[in-house]
């Protein structure tokens, strides 16, 4: 008998994951804040819960992805949150992008109820979701997630215990920074050289050619050539990454001087956007935002 | 009857040039500010001039690579310089990197000497130059490039021609800030979550499974992590270029915010070195001169 999956957050990553766990034979119990979203995975088989509350109840293991720190805090503790109705013995994952703080707290109020908990945030995108090929970044103690792992291994191919609850958020953050800074290094040496005459396509073409070539760059770089900005990880989210990064790194007094002009340059595309475009958008505060 | 190469800058890079143009047998002429740095090349059969006049007199093709725009207008202008010794009908070759203005003068002069100019600095590191591998960015004619590839090909293997004279090196100016960028946003990542108690090794694991994952990042990686700076690509030749990109950017009134952040960076790494480190001694700015 498999144990039956809570699921909470049902976004361009965890609708696929929650997918891929139904695929695999989970009985599977989802909530989401705009209930139409779990629509097709109700017609696959899962159940519907009513409030965040009730999919913990019955939850061996409950996840939750949602899209930031509040959200996530509204989920655990509002009126009829997931946290109060946790079962004794059963296992929390949080998969969201959210504070180390934030990420110790629930592990706290976990301990409390004889919860297990790991703080699981992801990296491989949309296609990775889809695939069943995330990265799974940990924190917490091995035997969770190695009681985890049955689960965890039908969303994702690599689960890497970084430390105690909060590693995995702190890890996430620095790769996320990384993310934002490299499609924004290569938004300021386009929008360079382009000012200059140079057609936008010759760029790309010598960075393919050179170490500057990443795998992230490959993907982002003919879409900011084009303008055109389909979110496969949202503008919106990025910058609350970054912030949260930022944020962690003034608590610990870590000068981040390239994250702090980017977050102001991310923060500049955002507050002028109409749509609800990819991160790669930043390219819009010089081919559109800039005067 | 193969032509006769001059070959002014015995550097990182010259030299291993210069060595693949006389192992693919042109008769050369070098000069180099530091005699001794020829002593190899004289060995090998390569003829030591006695200043870059004597190094342009005798060459059909003449090949500079210099560390900086003040070095390269030494070699061309000042007494027994270059320029005045090219003859009429020759070809000059700056593989130096320097800004697109300093290259469009060098094309003026030449031209009123009826001597042809390309401006064709390179990417591809040490490595590159010893392998005869290196990408040539080229500005200036296709005639020109077409006259120079028997030379070049001997010391690359790609040959981009990116627009009329100074070209090449705005398109260099753009790679190098974004290879200077990509470097700074993996230190700014690995100082935050080292900070926060992550072992760096683990951040460099997650990275390499990760869309944040870079050619550049998997060689300069694990030298950040050691501590470790040995001059691949020199950190005060690195923060020249990307004081040239950003007086470029300003020129076209292009705001380069995270250049200008990660310039600060690498000023105050430069500033504080006592030896002469690799760029992705930049890491320096948060293990030992931050406070």
């Amino acid at each position: 008998m498999k144990p039956t999956i809570g699921f909470i957050g049902l976004g361009l990553m965890g609708k696929p994951m929650a997918q891929n766990l139904l695929r695999a034979g989970f009985p599977l119990l989802v909530w989401n804040r705009t209930a139409w979203k779990a629509d097709e995975l109700v017609r696959a088989g899962a159940k519907l819960a009513a409030y965040p509350g009730e999919a913990a109840a019955q939850a061996d293991v409950l996840i939750t992805i949602v899209s930031d720190p509040p959200a996530l805090e509204q989920v655990l503790w509002r009126e009829h949150g997931a946290m109060e109705s946790l079962r004794a013995g059963s296992l929390l994952i949080d998969s969201s992008t959210v504070s180390p703080d934030l990420a110790r707290r629930v592990a706290e109020a976990c301990r409390k109820r004889d919860v297990d908990f790991l703080d699981a945030p992801v990296t491989g995108g949309t296609w990775g979701a889809e695939k069943g090929e995330l990265v799974f970044m940990v924190g917490g103690r091995s035997e969770t997630l190695a009681r985890a792992k049955p689960v965890l291994e039908t969303m994702g191919r690599k689960f890497l215990l970084l430390g105690p609850n909060g590693a995995g958020q702190i890890v996430k953050l620095g790769m996320n920074l990384l993310l934002a800074l490299e499609v924004n290094a290569f938004a300021e040496a386009l929008a360079l050289v382009t000012a200059a005459g140079i057609p936008a396509e010759r760029m790309v073409e010598v960075m393919q050619s050179s170490m500057g070539r990443a795998p992230l760059l490959d993907v982002k770089a003919p879409l900011m050539l084009k303008g055109e900005f389909p979110a496969s990880f949202p503008l919106r989210l990025m910058h609350k990454d970054v912030r949260l990064a930022l944020e962690l790194a003034r608590e610990l007094r870590v000068a981040l001087p390239a994250g702090e002009a980017a977050f102001r340059t991310y923060s500049q595309v955002r507050d002028s956007a109409k749509d609800d475009p990819d991160f790669s958008a930043i390219m819009r505060f010089w081919t559109e935002t800039a005067s």
